[in-house]
């Protein structure tokens, strides 16, 4: 499946959470499949911290062939045939505001100053990007969606959409979320957002005006991140106490290496990986927009305006749930979507509920797992399905 | 209880794992308590990442009254009439090498240099430590050891001790400890260590000779550390999500405090915490060091000469055990705690083992926990107090 993305640019003024106001902003975002007639099987994908509108599919290279490594994040779960099958959905997927993949951010020209906005581009939240989703969707010409899901942040614009939005939503595929951060992941997010800031070639936010890019804070922060994604266990099968082997090292000596005695160079391969993909991050990601998109999942917390009280904030809601958790993400731990089931049941609603038992961490979220793509397959199939005949209704 | 702390010079060249050798080194020191006539009363105490040699009363200021902020750091540990008496033990507690405390280490002078070790500090060892203190041992007179105790990375130099020499300790106090890292502990480390290496200010590990301070990588380095401490619990309890009060700002309004908005200020109690943790250390840490101690914990793994086989490892021990761990200590579990215990079994070992319920995380070892408190005095009453009036032979 070759994928396109889109460009849609809104002159309406944008009003955030904050107070301030973006003048004017472009969203870039993809869609697989066709809306019908009725324009009922549309389904919104929200995308999580590093991740972009590209969802599924593949990009071209010049010749119409699939580019190289362009795999859309969620490839397994959406497409056709899969358990979003596209044969039947519309599904769209957009970037959010203030992310460095097309979509209005930080790397943009700030038009008040014709300079790269830099630190100076607003502050967004959760609700503000579901905001924004929902004009685009306005633009698509698509009131109603059968079904809005995402995984962690993703879960928690999916969340907030059936709280924004309660009749524009039928269905919500909540996965590897939580209603909120708890101390310790804010504690994470603060660490990784103190190395970038105090790297010197951060420059108050402003790199890009300087010719610099926090490269050395960045790849803390995703260092930091990554350790945060895996499981222990997952780890330990991957990595363990392993060595790493130098160039040119017979292989089959590696249970005979030696400690190198260094504390700079890499020892063990969990150090090799983590450099690597710190590495690599740094290379393409904004800070920028690492600064925004951990603070929007900081300041995310619905109860805060019910004195803490989850099931009286839900109490909106008027779609059927499907929550997703795996009970070794310590990250969005199962107990923290138990929280949302709980509060969603005290308010009479439809929830299924799965907890899968798998070895990898929050980043179970995103592999081939066959219980969880049954559980969402299932969950497509029979319940968003029967809706989308209408022959059920919520609410 | 106003203790001094002491200093002897080894000229004794020691050889290191690593295969280098110091040539001439320091190691500071302090006591409590009053060794007996027939020497078998002696606890040695090693500590662990950031601690020093003072473990137990105050230093005194220039009028010999206790000085402000100088309590040892297991003082409610060890002391006249607590768990460890010294009014019964005569307690030992050395200051590792290579740290910045006092004994020798990258912050001294290179004698073939004349400058700074800094980073040319060789790389040491647990099992260097272990040698290190027994060569202290020797000096003091002290041949047998009626205990070893320590926690944390102190627990792996207690569980050293009774493998590199056996027939000098009596009993073995190992609390909140591992038999090695995890990948995923190890991973913590490293990225510790890639913020400290990447600082600009880190020179290469010569900062002195620059004139500079790596203090933005020592501040992430701790921060990292401290999130992994606690446990999620008490974060949760201590800090929640609640926003930090600007000053002057009505205490009574707390609960109306509103979001900030901003990806830079302090915002959340969690953020100010860390953020003055980090800032604390970095003033008084030294950068090489932290390098130096991080990789003594990744580096230690008896088992590893035995193929991974623990109990292999473990069947040269001669001491009693007593081992404790805590409920919500996730960066040495009660999981490794236990693994130690069932090596030692295998090889019918003496082990007493208490798995506390405490809410502190890995933090617990340094608290006040009357169930804690009161194995650690049960066990030096009856047990360590049994072998000292020579009432019970181990091995």
């Amino acid at each position: 499946m070759i994928v396109t993305p889109q460009t849609r640019r809104f002159t309406e003024p944008l009003s955030l959470q904050s107070g301030a106001v973006l003048p004017a902003y472009e969203l870039v975002y993809e869609t697989y499949g066709t809306l019908n007639a009725e324009r009922s099987n549309a389904v919104l994908v929200c995308h999580a911290l590093n991740a972009s509108h590209h969802v599924a599919g593949w990009h071209a290279d010049v010749n119409g062939q699939p580019l190289a490594r362009s795999e859309g994040w969620w490839n397994n779960m959406i497409g056709p045939g899969k358990p979003v099958d596209t044969d039947r959905y519309f599904v769209v997927s957009v970037n959010n505001l203030g992310s460095c993949f097309g979509s209005t951010g930080p790397t943009h020209i700030n038009p008040a100053t014709g300079q790269p906005w830099g630190a100076d581009f607003p502050v967004v939240t959760v609700e503000d990007w579901v905001h924004a989703q929902a004009r685009l969707l306005d633009a698509l010409g698509i009131e109603t969606l059968a079904a809005v899901m995402g995984g962690s942040l993703g879960g928690m614009q999916t969340l907030s959409w059936t709280l924004q939005y309660p009749n524009r939503v039928r269905h919500a595929v909540v996965v590897a979320s939580a209603p909120n951060l708890t101390a310790e992941n804010i504690a994470f997010n603060e660490v990784a957002r103190r190395a970038i800031v105090t790297d010197p070639d951060f420059h108050g936010g402003h790199y890009l005006r300087e010719g610099t890019l926090p490269r050395r804070g960045l790849r803390i922060a995703r260092m930091i991140g990554h350790i945060t994604y895996l499981s222990d266990d997952v780890m330990n099968e991957k990595f363990g106490r392993s060595l790493r082997r130098a160039d040119g090292e017979d292989p089959a000596a590696v249970a005979e290496l030696a400690y190198r005695y260094s504390t700079q160079d890499v020892e063990f391969q969990i150090e090799s990986y983590l450099r690597y993909q710190g590495d690599k991050f740094s290379e393409y990601f904004d800070a920028n927009t690492y600064l925004l998109i951990t603070r929007a999942l900081d300041y995310f917390d619905p109860a805060r305006a019910f004195e803490g009280n989850l099931s009286a904030a839900v109490a909106r809601a008027r779609a059927g749930f499907l929550l997703i958790s795996f009970t070794t993400d310590w990250r969005f731990s199962p107990a923290r979507s138990r929280e949302m089931v709980k509060a969603l049941l005290e308010n009479r609603r439809e929830v299924s509920y799965c907890e899968i038992d798998a070895p990898h961490g929050h980043d179970a979220f995103l592999l081939d797992d066959a219980r969880y793509h049954q559980a969402v397959r299932a969950y497509f199939e029979r319940t968003v399905g029967a809706t989308l005949a209408g022959e059920v209704t919520h609410g």
